[in-house]
């Protein structure tokens, strides 16, 4: 999407330059727009590992381009396969992307085919997570398409959680999709911005992306969103999902739970975005199978933000107070209204699901585990 | 309440010389413990109005000085009054206390006697202040008594959002007193305590206040209640109010709502524990009838905090981002179990209440209008 009114994924092959693939370094935004140059495998762990990037899309398409350059490089490839899928041991698409690296370059047998496949198949993974969000955009598209005509021309308002941004993706995002497209049909959609404590990805990535690409958007504290749908302030809530039983239980960052509750009591229909692969086709009990990663207390105990001109970290509790900050929660079937994927809007059933992937039927019985949780930040 | 071990009040004449009254200055808690002395009732109207003092309680207590303050200096006392009164206009136990102390002095005639009956006034004031919260705490022990005797010596876990804690009051606190009734009977008590953005009125003073008294307590993101709540680790939700409609429904600081909302899906008790002074008699539906305050943007894109041995404030949003800040929400009678009051514990209902304050079925017919709402900080 757009930054500064120019066009931005969050990872590209440097223009002019095909050994250094180029990156936003997330961690500097809202406050700085920092491109990074990144030239080998292991820099590209380093992004990974320290959150330079983050988000499953994002996490995958950096592993696949940074096995492209262990190839440029030509460091040892096993060795690079193994550093890249230690740094986040939990993120599926990690693993998953340079497992399909090695398939590929299995199949080259000069230097210069090696570099030709691995670029051909770094870009593959990209434009794939890309277009599966594109598609979901579309999809989504109508959700907000059939509101607007409801409200004859009054602004569609749209409630989100978190980041599941384009920056959490190569470009458009899941959650966002929807509203990036219907922004760029020229409707008036307006999104209320969960800050999304303790790490503020609403606050400072999901409103900086929103406001990059010229989207209304208002930021609210997480406590608002209750009582903006008793008001009637919003028709649609859209959030990602770092996993999805094929039940349709989701997991997704702490606190999505509570705007579910509070949209099923206020009839506002609340959906979920993601690409298939987010799936898990092995879990059928999210909230009895979905383990949840609690993370350190610091995060909750601190806030970090701009100050002086610069970044400044304040402690915000009494220095001796215990703290607990649970990373993700789950939201049960029965307050999802539906699941928005590439393939179309299904319910969140294990009926509709699998009648969206029918080749799944076979793939839940065992085939496809998947490791823990990946976190969105 | 104990402060290193020394038992406070959050406003008390000083010691030796009663021409003084100190009170804990709240604006720098966590990080520090400022005793302010106030001397005039000018100083009196800036400390409510910059909220060195806050909470209904405590407000009417610092208007209650106020007065004798002006009685000391020999002050007009009508301006005295007008002052006071403009400092929180919403305030309903500002102008309450201030009245009551014209109404004591308008019996007085010699200058020894105004000075005797203002302390005395302003001492009751604040002693049945203390004293309700008293009752309450002793009403609500037996709630937690209930569940301790059923947990078998496991800890019971109460849940709190926002500060209705003694700071709040003149001791005690509202939703608190419960709790340090508990804690000083011994029971195993642990308190999950809600951030309570913007403001951090929770990891701020809540946590603060449980840590003086030595209550185990854990700070939790806004976003964590129901998480936890789902796994079984909360037994009892209990906060405060700013104002509950004498039919049940109760207007509590934004996220309130939320809460309860959580606890209904899971079947946790979700109590509000108030003095009477609380109560709306003349309004029917919170949803309704309940003004919310809008307060300004720059509390959601700012937090402030301690770094480098100072206090700080932090941007946390992008610059241009809009914000917008609602102070409370309204959470419905039908997801309230029950009101802990100084006279016992009622449903949420007009039934039970009036049941409780049979002196009110009249009252309600027209005669006690309260103001606008009157906030917890």
């Amino acid at each position: 999407m757009n930054v500064r009114g120019q066009h931005f994924r969050t990872i590209w092959p440097k223009a002019g330059d095909e050994r250094v693939v180029q990156l936003i370094d997330q961690r500097f935004l809202p406050h700085r727009f920092v491109v990074e140059d990144v030239t080998t495998a292991a820099e590209m762990a380093t992004a990974i590992r320290d959150m330079h990037v983050r988000g499953a899309g994002l996490i995958g398409a950096a592993a696949g381009y940074g096995m492209y350059l262990a190839v440029v490089k030509g460091t040892d490839l096993a060795a690079a396969a193994e550093l890249l899928k230690a740094m986040r041991p939990t993120a599926v698409n990690l693993a998953w992307a340079v497992d399909r690296q090695i398939r590929a370059l299995s199949q080259a047998v000069t230097p210069e085919e090696k570099i030709l496949i691995a670029r051909t198949t770094a870009t593959e993974i990209a434009d794939e997570d890309a277009e599966h969000c594109r598609l979901i955009g579309l999809h989504g598209l109508e959700l907000i398409q059939q509101i607007a005509a409801r409200k004859q021309g009054r602004r569609v308002n749209v409630l989100t959680h978190c980041n599941a941004g384009w920056l959490a993706f190569v470009d458009h995002g899941s959650a966002t999709a929807p509203i990036y497209a219907a922004h760029d049909e020229g409707l008036a959609v307006h999104v209320w911005v969960d800050e999304t404590r303790p790490r503020n990805q609403g606050s400072k990535l999901t409103a900086w992306e929103l406001g990059e690409h010229g989207v209304a958007h208002t930021i609210i504290a997480d406590n608002t969103g209750g009582h903006l749908m008793q008001r009637g302030e919003v028709d649609l809530v859209i959030v990602g999902t770092d996993r999805t039983t094929y039940t349709g239980d989701v997991a997704n960052k702490i606190g999505t739970y509570l705007k579910a509750l509070a949209a099923k009591d206020n009839d506002v229909p609340f959906y979920v975005a993601l690409p298939s692969s987010s799936f898990d086709w092995t879990m059928r009990d999210g909230l009895a199978e979905i383990p949840i990663e609690e993370r350190g207390a610091e995060e909750v105990k601190h806030a970090d933000g701009w100050a002086d001109g610069r970044e400044v970290e304040v402690r915000v509790t009494p220095e001796s107070s215990a703290a607990a900050n649970y990373g993700f929660d789950v939201t049960p079937r029965r307050l999802v209204t539906g699941l928005i994927t590439e393939r179309g809007i299904c319910e969140a059933n294990e009926e509709s699901i699998l009648a969206l992937f029918p080749e799944r039927v076979v793939g839940r019985r065992g085939d496809t585990p998947v490791a823990g949780l990946q976190s969105c930040a």
